[in-house]
């Protein structure tokens, strides 16, 4: 854990009482949890590292009853966490003693455009439900993360989600044409646009997009969403090192363009640490090599030889001698198997120990080396340590990921936490990188990016944040550090 | 002209002396201009709707030097306009007796890299020599406007430019990675990321791109590349009425998926406006039709047959009856002649007199409805009045071009401006639509946004202008009305 214990809010009783009975009555009291172990969902955050408090959870059904509850606590000067699914990875989520706004409730689809290829989703929504929209009205949302079935598109919006289809379709931001925000005195900001260009005044759409509920709070968003592929080729290759998973991306990227939505990679110990624990995964390839690289292509054309194309481009890259082995999937069935592989690296990860992790990006011509330097910087700081890193190496995020050493105390090796985040986010930065390339800073991060990030870039953002938020109350000490903190 | 006269900025000749004497002690006295006949071409717009006027024309020569500059006349009090290669369409890079700096001399593709697929840019090159330097390592810069050969990249990302190719590859914004930006008090931030993903903090980038030189001026960027398509089919077909075009772009878009590249318009009246004017422009098709589409489609596959898709796609709307007649470009020659008849049509409109234009857009799916309503009420309101809606159909962008009835007097004509964009603005807005799509605020249209942009995003607007420029120096009077007007 890189963050100090935060400082708890406290507010007087007689004020917050007040403001939670005008909440209770406009709302309904039964969307007012207070009762301890009803909150427990809301205040336990899936990596267990942190625990919450709030006087209460409250649950507005409607944009309009969200835009009450910040006005109330605009004038009673009570702060608020907006929450959606809870699955954050940098306690964004998390209250210390503000009151918790969940949006759970503003889950409905508003509507479904096939033309203009626009989706309008409440911020409640799971992302889950609005793939499903998509796909029944013949079209596609790209967005895909591990946690799609129970995060929340108000909470992918706030915290900009990245995930695998990034490198053709772009992060949350570049799914999105509008949003409806809930501005700090409560004002609400119609800004839900289905149009592909109006230069009519400043972004403001990109602004609240990945400000973790710090600037305002997102009820709902126009999405865009694109023509489904009807067909889809996927490939797992193997590679003696890091830098061969990079010469295949270029050799492909050369040749597919937009048909390459997907470039990702893991070492020999994911990928035996995924046959060894998880059920149903399946050796795909002959023997072990050192990176595998997995590459998705899909086209919307019915009759579009993508398999072949793979193949051509994998014929050249034997020759080369920058590939092992490789498979290419033959059925729908195949693809999805080799997905798993992938996909279930996190989960796998778990039963090795505690595992301390990075989520980082470099430039990707430079994501190669930086993988060599941090490894041999951290294997260097701890014997029989077990680097893990993998991820979307086609948009050079890497989920730079460190198993502890075997037999080593659990707790005794997380402790050593902020010792890697000094040696994996100096090297990240002196390749120009990010220490937070798709999670965002929530409370985890905070005083990494304090220390990392350009000082003028700091306080512009500052500036932003006193002009949008004056009194500090929105989802106070995240991502920034609050005034008088 | 929908703008009132401009009320000149005044400035104490005094304080103005000093600091254009240090200015010329930093940067050299060659690059400040104050002779009037050596300021003309700064200070005339290629429309003749507004003539500058400026106490110097400063040309710095580094982003230092803009920074010296910006920082003495925070210190002084004194407004600045930044300049490109003034081709904007609304008056935004035109002074009111503000100092104009211009950025012309910063003009170095300073890196490029054909893995990260990014090119490093000073604000002053021109949007040509970035295609060019783009296309000599084998890739693709996408953004394509008519103004190309000396419009500068530093007002493309000031004003947020559109063009032919933002169907696939989005608006500038969209092509812009990072930026280097000097602030209001001359402070320089330097966000050149190379980066694909990157959540550290509020998307500061988005907040300058669009934002017209009001809040910092931007001195370079990071621009994203593509690879290079290998193949290229062009098609134009002609249509009975408006909603054809649509049609065919939803069919052709379901399959062609990221291939269309481009999804253009124009009338029957635009067709034969250029026809009869401009050389070397040759008919196409047999006959004449009520509308033309113009579509583009391009691949990285050297032995992909877009043709042959393309074929297939008019083939299924000839039987549905949607299409009169096509033709699909044999050759490179045949694709840009087929691009001529679209390209060449502002010029084309010159030579019919007056032209009353409006740059606009709505949703995608509605945007036939709104040719035929707004086309309908402006030749109500003025008999004889000859429509030219063309444009970026696939985008749901219409420059609603209205050429005026033959014989009438053009100043007569012109002066019914204000009244037209009543008529068309109306309809516009009324289609949830945008009264600037691609051209920006800058001065012209200063009021239009304020009579119908939403007051809190207005609000909101004004907010971040004083939070990132106090003293209001920065491009004063453009976009929005600044603090005392």
């Amino acid at each position: 854990m890189s963050s100090t214990a935060p400082r708890p809010i406290l507010l007087p009783a007689d004020r917050l009482t007040a403001a939670i009975a005008q909440i209770s009555a406009r709302i309904g009291a039964q969307y007012v949890i207070t009762d301890a172990s009803d909150m427990e969902g809301y205040l336990v955050e899936q990596r267990g590292l942190f625990r919450g408090a709030t006087p209460a959870v409250v649950r507005p059904g409607s944009t309009e009853e969200v835009a009450f509850v910040v006005k109330i606590c605009a004038e009673a000067g009570i702060p608020i966490v907006p929450q959606g699914g809870n699955t954050g990875l940098v306690g964004g989520q998390v209250p210390f003693g503000a009151l918790l706004l969940s949006l759970g409730r503003l889950n409905k689809v508003r509507a479904l455009d096939a033309t203009d290829l626009t989706l309008t989703a409440e911020a409640g929504c799971t992302l889950h439900q609005i793939q499903q929209a998509a796909d029944a009205a013949d079209c596609l949302f790209p967005l895909s993360i591990a946690s799609e079935g129970t995060c929340q598109i108000g909470g992918n919006l706030a915290t900009n989600a990245g995930g695998t289809a990034v490198l053709r379709y772009g992060n949350t931001r570049d799914l999105t044409l509008g949003l409806e925000v809930v501005l700090a005195d409560g004002r609400v900001w119609n800004g839900l646009s289905r149009l592909r260009k109006d230069n009519t005044g400043y972004d403001l759409k990109n602004l609240f997009v990945g400000s973790e509920g710090t600037l305002g709070i997102i009820t709902a968003a126009v999405l865009r969403l694109f023509p489904k592929p009807r067909r889809r080729a996927t490939a797992l290759v193997g590679v003696t090192d890091v830098h061969q998973v990079l010469a295949l991306f270029r050799r492909l990227r050369a040749v597919a363009g937009d048909t390459l939505t997907g470039f990702e990679f893991l070492p020999d110990f994911g990928m035996e640490t995924v046959l060894k624990h998880m059920s149903g995964a399946v050796r795909a390839l002959q023997g072990q090599h050192a990176f595998y690289a997995l590459a998705e292509l899909t086209s919307t054309r019915a009759d579009d030889d993508l398999a072949a194309m793979v193949e051509g481009v994998l014929a050249e890259a034997f020759e080369a001698g920058e590939v092992e082995d490789a498979v290419i999937a033959a059925s729908e069935g195949q693809s999805q198997a080799l997905w798993k592989l992938r996909e279930d690296l996190s989960e796998a990860q778990k039963f090795e120990g505690g595992s301390i992790k990075h989520d980082v990006s470099v430039p990707v011509s430079r994501v190669a080396e930086f993988v060599e330097q941090a490894t041999a910087a951290c294997e260097a700081h701890m014997p029989g340590l077990r680097v893990c890193a993998f991820g979307h190496i086609g948009d050079g995020n890497v989920h730079f990921n460190l198993s502890q050493p075997v037999g080593m105390d659990k707790t005794a090796y997380l402790d050593t936490w902020e010792d890697f985040n000094r040696i994996v986010h100096d090297i990240v930065v002196s390749y120009a990188g990010s220490i937070s390339a798709e999670h965002g800073i929530g409370f985890l991060k905070r005083e990494e990016l304090v220390h990392y990030k350009d000082p003028v870039a700091l306080d512009v953002m500052a500036s932003i944040k006193a002009a949008l938020d004056p009194a500090g109350l929105l989802n106070p000490g995240k991502m920034l550090v609050a005034k008088g903190e």
